[in-house]
């Protein structure tokens, strides 16, 4: 039974049935009918008008973000924690042609508007100076945690004040929104968000990202950056389709429910073990060597985090019945 | 009835399968039982040992290629017709860092020993001038010509004395080998290539690519520069079943037959209105605007080309019966 | 006797002076008093308000002004005979991150509205197609002709119309200035030119061009990429003083007026050998290689151009005595 | 009295006299007879073969050095208070292409094996994750204090063990040596030191600074780096000729004592005020608001560091008796 990685997940029936259902002749790229309806059904999705382009990766939907973002001399804060920090080889600082991510502090990778206001204002003025352009936070972030609309909009105050855009780095977006309840809107453009990178693959999604601009101008120079780096594919249909299928009855929602409740009884058997509050879909856990040993010897797959502490990810596919066996060790633990 | 792309053609049904095959867990990343198979499949295709690498566009696996062979202060000879020079919106450039691009002449887009050495030695040595570190060639040409092993053979000789990579852009090589009736080791690594952009999405693929080595330590570098540009797509199964698909009865070689024959039949119907010789899955016609709109008004789409010159594009789905109603409209113009 | 280059010419002993002048404490980088009044400076020269920044090279300043009018993901439109194309190994795709040269022709690397706009229309909309967004000319160009305020207005005018910048690469501005005997602003900002790369050092500097923005705006993040690029000296005292030396008393004209006049005379030595008129401080001549050596034999040093042409440079330094002997020589030829 | 930086320091007459000297004709860019004397000149004083090219900055040699040893792909270990972090705007970044600095701990922002190894043991390895391929160190180091040749060689050792390369950015070279009173391959290549940054401009230079390859073959791709960022100046005779005018006499020895001579005399006044230990050019202060005050009522200029620290440069012109004031106010303060 695997808790790993949400990316190990399979591809939701319904995403796959949409690819079935655009296998036809089209346009080439994104000039196919359905990639045409993703500004629409993302801009009825968010109650705003938005751009909306597919993307293969989320490390992608990222880096050509922060290039609509920032400038080359630029810098961009972050949590030192930061996906775009450690676990993307590079891949900002490759499309922005050489940006430097600014570290901030924070709690379970949370910044603060005190943690990023620290950071900027330790840069000083000039042209010695890396000047920042923009913050970027990811929500749920690395470890689980869930920003509230209200904790984006003061990181986004603390931006705006300072004339820089606001990234959200949304692979578990789906799963902070199912969290919180509030309307996608709410957490994103209504709170300073600029652009978001809505993930899709670890919900269920194959091969498909969407790229969101609530800044719509900062979509027309991405085209290009997104067609320059070998990501404009031929048969664009076949990404919009996944986007699509998983709008289509909230599907999106449904499945980060899904995952988070799988989390949420983990989270239960953990207990006092809980190294952050489970608020998404993962589950840091204090377990000794032994322990985690103990749990693998039963067939639970799931990675080392830190010395006594592991990371278990649960999946859209997983049902409870699927989730309570190691509920069940864990709690025997 | 369209004819303007074989980006517009479907999915074939094979590929299609192969994505609900492997609709189940698996490791992440290119980790996967799948991904794990390219190498071995590849260099028994080849009959050489190569590094085969998925990726979701040929415009990265063209940039990927460059990027193996050229550092940022080098240069890449092609054809000034060369996809990687008009159509990837600079993705070379992006790539390499900057590279030049220093473009020969040659009939139907084909490079020629004595083009390529035409533009080679006009480059002085010394720092002030960019100094060319491979050659890249496309097999079938963006006209439709195919290249024979002895022709890439010549190319790669000159090159090899100067201490050139030779890159092939394979977009269509399917269509290629298929003309050819040659071993794909024949025209590729037999004649001196290096690195190949092997397409499988015109040919009824749907978003994976593969880029061959086969010098296969150049792809060590490449893996980390696939990642950073966000080309490594977290369930990669997806991509590498769809080449192994293709792969699987040689399937990518009966649909290339298939897109060939169907072009022979428009040529044989052009007849003098041939631009050039008929070799792969691309006729480009002599056609008066009158005649254009004729074809048109019966239902045949395709792109104008250069005046009084259009382009017909067959696909692997399109069988003679298919093809028939354009080929006698064509003999009737 | 040396005619390969104005560069190999030295320093003027005004220049060397202001280093001594300027020899005493001061603010780094270009916070000290010589270099806070080059905007001033510049400004009346040009009757106009710019801003101006030394740099250390031409290469550098062609490179500045390019990064300032283009993106990454854009083309610039330059004659294939450029210094920027030809002459400064990849320098532009560097500091633009990869941005192309889109190549015009025209009689004697001058470019023209006809050619310009020739290559702007085969540009197809689009993001697959590299998208211009500045056009670069020389004055005097690489073949030492002169546009005049009107030629430079008639290409800039093709810019604006589609909303170009347009560069003016000046390493010898001086001595199409000399040559026209208008104000430099007429055959720049008031016929269109956004920035000019204004040179000094072959024209009697040491190690100081001026970059020159007629829009003021576009200095702005210059100035970090300047920085960036480890083109801000720590004592950049002494290059503002080689800017100031020369403007002081119109040194900069003088100095060209005599290179142009040396040239003059073997112009009119010349005769019917000359490949170009000669306008500018460079004389391309027909010359057998016999006739080229017979110069050689008598102590004059200058470089082969092309089979059967010599290039002839005259400098700032070489009096009419000092260009006669060779001036007889080529009449005797 | 400016105690601010030692690029605020005039330049030597010896440095002035050799532009006079070098002022004639000769070949462009390094072809000239003094640049030719590079090599050579500074292999004698290195004890070994070395490759050595002058550059007009020491943010351009700091930037070319690390281009030479970390792909686009890789990573810098260093300082989190090394000046290629702080105050070269993205320098490093613009040169390798985005690669990523790696921050390391240590008092005085001096690196130790240890530190080094931290950060190198938190990098995973595999694509995901920016692997490490060189580390840079300062000597003397951003807070004044100098590495001796055993630390060098200890942190070279963890590098080599690793396959990284190792730069040294001396921008202070000159102290530390004059500091450690050894001969300068001992804190060097015999170190494992690869590159060298070695600077000569705060210590009586213009506009030149030396970037020294103790692997030579590392010099062939940096002499075209050089040329396409602009910085291979075309008249490079005035910039050999200050490399050479220092090395000549050790004057590039003697002036580095001078300077350190004046920090000493500064530290002895200083006594318990010091922040880090004094052993070359700069003095760290512990010095209220008001107690900054009243030196700068006295004519004293300097930085304010940080919260109740200044920092006081002295230079290679400042004789004891220009010194000594500020050391006597310091002491009755």
């Amino acid at each position: 039974m695997r808790f790993f990685s949400d990316n190990a997940a399979p591809v939701c029936s319904q995403v796959l049935a949409a690819l079935g259902a655009v296998n036809q002749i089209d346009t080439a790229y994104d000039g196919d009918r359905w990639s045409q309806q993703l500004d629409g059904a993302f801009s009825d999705l968010f109650e705003t008008q938005v751009r909306a382009l597919w993307v293969p990766s989320g490390t992608a939907a990222n880096a050509l973000a922060l290039a609509a973002l920032c400038p080359p001399h630029g810098g961009v804060v972050c949590h030192r924690d930061a996906h775009i920090q450690n676990d993307e080889c590079g891949a900002p600082e490759f499309y922005t042609h050489g940006a430097k991510l600014a570290l901030a502090e924070g709690i379970g990778a949370k910044l603060t508007p005190e943690s990023a206001t620290a950071v900027l204002d330790r840069i000083q003025k000039g042209v010695h100076w890396v000047q920042p352009h923009a913050i970027s936070i990811t929500n749920a972030t690395e470890y689980g945690l869930v920003y509230t609309p209200d904790q984006v909009a003061a990181i986004g105050a603390v931006g705006k004040a300072r004339g820089l855009g606001l990234h959200m780095d949304g692979a578990r977006f789906a799963n902070a929104v199912a969290h919180l309840g509030c309307a996608p809107g709410d957490v994103t453009w209504r709170a300073g968000v600029d652009v978001l990178s809505f993930g899709f693959v670890k919900n269920g999604g194959m091969s498909a990202e969407a790229l969101i601009f609530f800044k719509p101008e900062l979509a027309d120079a991405t085209l290009y950056r997104r067609k320059r780096a070998g990501l404009l594919l031929s048969k664009g249909r076949y990404l919009a389709a996944q986007l699509l299928a998983m709008l289509d009855g909230d599907l999106w929602l449904a499945n980060a429910r899904a995952a988070n409740a799988g989390a949420r009884l983990l989270a239960q058997a953990a207990g006092d073990r809980l190294v952050h509050p489970v608020e998404a879909n993962e589950v840091f856990l204090k377990a000794t060597p032994e322990e985690a040993a103990a749990l693998r010897a039963l067939g639970f797959d799931f990675y080392d985090w830190a010395p006594g502490e592991v990371r278990l990810v649960t999946s859209w596919d997983q049902s409870e019945a699927a989730i309570r066996p190691l509920a069940d060790a864990i709690s025997r633990l």
